[in-house]
């Protein structure tokens, strides 16, 4: 939930924020700030912007579970983004998100959502293991010497802190796929939960460690675990699977309390 | 792919078989034999009733990535499927399904698909550990001591082999939400690609060794990324986030070569 007093002043809710067209149309011009490597619109810059649009639809305000296809890349300028409430509920409500650009279909986008203010903590088990980092402060922007033209456009929204650099960056990479990082959005906006679907796509590709130079995505799918405590979120993206020019990545994402607040998993092509 | 001469021997088969209505309609009754724990049709039969649906739309056999939003119960009796090829393409194809059952939308479900026969196998990295089981023959059945009155109607279709039953069998749930088995057809048909979105959801739910009573699915997507080699495959299914009434389920398929044939993960509402 965006607290309205702060929406316009920070990058995401400006470059989120859809103009309504009717009941069910939206549109957007896309921002060219939150391009990924080589270029390309971030994939979950183009969910949050489904899921802005949804928001018009769906009663409910939260994001529980959101999946999206990438049919086509998308370009920085106009889209139109229809939406269709497709199961109302009290618990939990789903939408549909059709964003399209010049007639063509990017994205479609399924997602159900709840009303975290209002969920029952319940029974709690955590059998995973939160990462392992140093406090953000003792770790490393880990690509500060790049120049900011050299540096993908959502790095300029996201700032990452790391132990140290990954060695894709120094052009030696290690053959670990899994990155590991702090996150924060660097203009100070809170890392809310509607952050957390861009988050999950907001660290470069750990294949890059595998000496690959990028990968597309097919599908997404991110669960919306908690709401974060106010701070840094640590970030974990790992592949461990790699074959027919396919590769998974599984993203976790956990606050500085040590709770997992969202976890996804994508499938990509190879480039 | 299903092999034509094999088709209609098997159960799957014939419960899968869709009627065209017309080009974008079909209809089919849900068959009772695919009830899950609690009486419930169980999720992975009506996705691949979906799926079915879809390859008459689809112009690649076989499904790489599959979400499925489960919006309402289903019930033994007809539905109708509409779908939609939402983005041809030589490489993967995409549509979309909405089965209905009463006039009320029960599943939406978004697929890409693919034909494995011409997916060059390309770099090759595995970095997950298949299941330990041994042999299946080594194995028991775990629910062999119970009638077939009181075993769930998908334990007749699919055939499990495990170490030894899983604690909540014996009344004795041991707290660890992990299971792992051998599964295979239980009428001889071939464990294919079509089988696996099936199989990712036809193991008991491994919360139920954490003393809950079950649990139900929000959704679900699978990655299929292989072909399975004859005989029988391992599934191992585990939960490790639970919260707010939610669990996250993952489930890995891998074949008797080792190798990785499918992985899923579910979100669900504990009962």
């Amino acid at each position: 939930m965006t607290d309205p007093a702060v929406a316009l002043d920070h990058a995401f809710d400006r470059d989120t924020e859809v103009e309504a067209v009717s009941e069910h149309r939206s549109t957007l011009t896309i921002s060219d700030r939150w391009n990924a490597l080589g270029d390309r619109v971030n994939g979950g810059y183009l969910m949050a912007v489904c899921l802005a649009a949804l928001r018009r639809e769906v009663p409910l305000p939260d994001p529980l579970v959101v999946s999206a296809f990438f049919l086509r890349p998308a370009a920085a300028g106009p889209v139109e983004i229809a939406t269709e409430l497709v199961r109302p509920g009290r618990r939990i409500a789903t939408g549909e998100a059709q964003l399209r650009q010049g007639g063509k279909e990017i994205v479609r986008l399924v997602a159900s959502f709840t009303d975290f203010a209002a969920t029952p903590d319940g029974r709690r088990l955590e059998l995973g293991a939160k990462p392992e980092l140093p406090p953000p402060d003792a770790c490393v922007d880990p690509i500060a010497g790049r120049s900011p033209l050299r540096r993908p456009g959502i790095a300029n929204q996201v700032e990452w802190r790391a132990v140290e650099p990954p060695g894709w960056v120094l052009k030696r990479p290690g053959g670990d796929p899994t990155l590991t990082m702090w996150m924060r959005w660097r203009d100070g906006r809170p890392t809310d939960v509607a952050s957390l679907p861009l988050f999950v796509d907001a660290l470069p590709p750990p294949v890059l460690d595998l000496g690959e130079t990028g990968s597309s995505t097919v599908e997404l799918t991110v669960h919306v675990r908690g709401v974060p405590a106010p701070g840094w979120v640590a970030g974990r993206s790992t592949t461990r699977h790699v074959g027919g020019g396919y590769h998974e990545e599984d993203f976790e994402i956990w606050d500085e309390t040590g709770g997992l607040v969202a976890q996804s998993r994508q499938l990509a092509i190879l480039l």
